[in-house]
């Protein structure tokens, strides 16, 4: 503990636009076979939730952005989008 | 094209309280060594979109939560939140 607030960070990281998604079209065509004939456009991406001591609701969103950058998402072919809400203090 | 109208369905699938999830430990054991040393409670997650063809919302809500319980989640270890948006007609 720091005595900095906290927040927590919500990161959506999906496929850049013609990037294939080979998991979400085999989950597509499987579902027909199960019955499920009206489907389409079915996309698999991978969201993330952390929570960071930072001084300022920039400085988390900046910080997350940058983890973004290096670790959390692969920016060659993801795109992410990244929300942070100040947690409420104990 | 069955002229029925279109819902894009969107689909957040996370751990059960108290199950594991490696993949997340592993991102936030690898974080300080990046410089990021105030990063806690990371998880990783699955989002699902898709687009489906159905009489009506709920329906369509109906047939997402139906589908989330027999292929798309396992709800052994995992919880699902679904949402359904109607989308406009083109």
């Amino acid at each position: 503990m720091t005595g900095m607030p906290s927040y927590e960070a919500h990161i959506d990281i999906s496929h850049l636009p013609g990037v294939a998604d080979p998991a979400g079209s085999t989950v597509e065509r499987a579902l027909p076979a199960l019955g499920y004939d009206n489907v389409s456009g079915l996309k698999i991406a991978r969201s993330i939730k952390l929570v960071l001591e930072c001084a300022s609701e920039a400085e988390a969103k900046r910080q997350v952005t940058e983890m973004c950058e290096r670790i959390l998402a692969n920016p060659v072919i993801e795109n992410y989008a990244v929300s942070v809400t100040e947690l409420a203090r104990p």
